[in-house]
């Protein structure tokens, strides 16, 4: 796919999803870096890459990237994209693929900004020179590399501010296999996609699997 | 379908999700009085109906059905079924098709309730012995009692805290056509599917048309 054959990426946070998505982009052929507050842990997930994986605090993993992912819990990403850096994030793609969901009060979580607001347009608002695109954060890791994990056609969707920042990303959820993607329209889209996390839990404890994903049929 | 054929519904609330949603119901040979603050203007929509159509006050409406459909605006809701009377109400099935929309500042609406509490919830809380059902709140009006209006397979959602409720309302969602209907689980399930139509709107907006629907693919 054009314009992002063997570029750098940037992963900002070392759980399911950051590994998940640090491996499919290996395969590849991009070279990441995962950044963990202890990259120690990623030694095994290092080691499985080969010489395209590398690893290193958020803000090693920011300044390598020419394209970022946001991986982190939502209840965390503040706080983490605030350490990878502005500096090494301005003029930088950043892929939020977090939810806000404060599992401090049990299960099901609640999310800890929703309705008026969002987690995406909140980090887009703390570093507005950050090409923001919000996406990948309505299934579950796997799938969001591996789409054929569900049988038939699915989508994902994206928005964002920046038209050709989600151009790009599009390109990158192409590569990951998904077929239909669809734009939602400008950052504040966020708060939509990321208020499908309680009805996505619901489904979940219907069907007892996170394996299923959501088509718009029309 | 066993259980409920010829019963008396009544509708509170004749907008277009009112009206469309008796003559599908007059269709199906049920009689059905719609409930309003101003039946006079359901005129048109009782000559349509014949001997099957009428109207009358919330309450009349809500004492004529032996299961009532609240059809109100969202902001409107608790007031409307207040005035419908619990005496009406209490041992009822209420199929509840509102979301708690604020339009007040303008497109797109935002909710009034969501995240920890949904509409739903209120009312079960302030009518506790009414057998209320979430339904039918994730779609257009047309497509409600016509799914083949999208074509191919989606989904109708539902919740309560009354399996036997349930049941007889997938049995009346299956008179409408519905072939997929998914039970999320108890009353609470209701803040998922409100949450959901921020979202629904921005599909709206990106395919400028509301016949579209969701399909659970797994």
């Amino acid at each position: 796919v054009k314009g992002i054959i063997g570029m750098n990426f940037g992963i900002i946070g070392s759980g399911a999803v950051g590994q998940t998505i640090g491996t499919k982009l290996i395969e590849l052929g991009h070279p990441v870096k995962i950044g963990s507050r202890d990259p120690a842990k990623l030694q095994e997930w290092q080691n499985k890459g080969g010489s395209g994986a590398s690893t290193g605090s958020f803000a090693e993993a920011a300044e390598f990237g020419e394209i970022i992912f946001n991986c982190t819990l939502g209840t965390g990403a503040i706080e983490a994209v605030t350490l990878a850096g502005e500096a090494n994030l301005n003029g930088k793609i950043l892929v939020d693929t977090s939810n806000p969901l404060d599992f401090s009060k049990g299960f099901p979580p609640s999310l800890t900004v929703c309705n008026t607001d969002s987690l995406g347009e909140q980090i887009q608002r703390i570093f507005p020179n950050v090409r923001l695109v919000k996406a990948l954060n309505t299934m579950t890791a796997n799938l969001m590399v591996d789409p054929a994990l569900v049988p038939g056609d699915h989508d994902a969707f994206i928005c964002g501010n920046d038209a050709t920042a989600k151009e790009t990303v599009k390109q990158i959820l192409e590569q990951f296999g998904w077929k239909s993607i669809i734009d939602l329209g400008d950052i504040s889209a966020a708060r939509t996609t990321e208020m499908l996390m309680p009805f996505w839990l619901r489904l979940y404890g219907a069907f007892q699997s996170p394996i299923f994903n959501y088509k718009i049929v029309r």
